[in-house]
């Protein structure tokens, strides 16, 4: 047993999804989120800067005492693809989204969404290439989904027309499963299975990376909680003029606790 | 004679609608460009937040040698109201933007459209009605406006719907004039324009402090460039991983300097 708490972290609150599959997966286990809101967003930089950003907040969670780090941001994972350093358990989107897509891919041709600096790093294809060389991946940039999913509108007219503006040309390539490769996306999953239809897989990044720690906890690479505890959760920003909190109401429910500034 | 140049600052490329404004009207002064980019956008942060990164931005064109500075960011312009700072005049676009709205407006009823930043802060609402109490503002926050606008969406029928949502609610208010209280907005007035029609007139920032500027350059407050001579521009940012190379050229014209990382 192990009461150390796993840390999360994002540039803001897209991480939140990916939280929210671990708690609800690993109910026993304490977590620690770090939202990097001052910094937000990541995906329109350069990839220096986001590994430097990224190694403070890896830091800031060491400091914390956790005993593995989730990075729940794609634009971070792309840069940031150590399984682990210093001996601490390093958990990046990348391998756990690749490994789901093929899965659920039959036909092996992969649609990919994310923001600009994940759809230019090449992660996922280089990823995908490596698991299976003959599966084709077809990309797109989609700069205006964060904001739309933090203004609320999925489902909305105006939502869907954006996502499908977005889609088009992906869908052309006749994919069976679509990367959510940013973890706000999830917030329009509405919008967006909308627009793919029922013939695509969509790929979630929380429930990716929660089927390779749940492996993990049972090789026992990460030691798992105590098992007659509920776990808890401490939320953190480094800034707090967003609108963090109520949305951190809305993904995680009513119960998340108060958020704290670092 | 005065050849030191003018500093203008953004969080990211905004500004450069202002710049585009400047450059045109005081031909003969040399400018230099700070674009915030690695931390940018500044709208959804915490005015404490805001006001360190203005003020360092500050004091990198303060090295810089320069003999005013502009700031170019109505989210920055909200926490940086001073006149001047070590004796170095200093230029926000709020009281501009205020005087050019209650000038333009007979019937003093007022929208104002920004980012979640500027219009928390209430800094134009104030201004208006300490210039004429009688003013009534109507106000807005627009999240989605700058990615919009940074995708080149101006005038497609997404940005019209996005645009109309958002106004809607203002224009019942019988506005006859709107403030775009963010530089990245007027990269967006075919859109803006057509939702609002002809009767109500746009206030842009660029043109409101160029007006204040002209003044201030007849008082001698800022002392003139050579006159002999077409005036320089130097564009900095502080990340280069946006398309802020492409976009400045886009905005200010294909003859736009080389950007450089500083």
């Amino acid at each position: 047993m192990d009461a150390r708490p796993i840390g999360v972290f994002d540039s803001g609150l897209g991480g939140l999804t990916v939280l929210r599959v671990l708690r609800d997966r690993f109910p026993h286990e304490n977590f620690v989120y770090l939202g990097d809101t001052a910094r937000l967003p990541y995906g329109s930089k350069s990839p220096q800067i986001i590994r430097r950003y990224s190694e403070q907040n890896l830091h800031f969670l060491t400091q914390m005492g956790v005993k593995a780090v989730i990075v729940a941001c794609n634009s971070a994972s792309t840069q940031m693809r150590e399984s682990e350093i210093d001996g601490l358990p390093l958990y990046n989107v990348i391998e756990p989204g690749a490994r789901a897509a093929l899965a659920a891919s039959p036909r092996k041709r992969i649609g990919l969404i994310g923001t600009r600096a994940t759809v230019l790093s090449r992660a996922y294809e280089d990823e995908i290439r490596r698991l299976d060389p003959s599966a084709e991946v077809f990309t797109q940039a989609c700069p205006l989904l964060v904001p739309l999913a933090e203004e609320g509108w999925d489902g909305d007219p105006v939502a869907n027309l954006i996502v499908y503006r977005y889609l088009q040309a992906v869908m052309q390539h006749q994919i069976d499963v679509l990367i959510m490769g940013c973890t706000h996306y999830p917030l329009l999953e509405g919008s967006i299975s909308r627009v793919t239809g029922s013939s695509v897989t969509l790929v979630d990044s929380g429930e990716a990376i929660a089927q390779m720690m749940a492996s993990d906890f049972k090789a026992g690479r990460v030691p798992a909680g105590d098992a007659s505890k509920t776990g808890t959760l401490k939320l953190c920003v480094t800034d707090a003029g967003s609108s963090f909190q109520e949305m951190s109401r809305r993904i995680l429910g009513p119960d998340a606790p108060a958020v704290e500034l670092v």
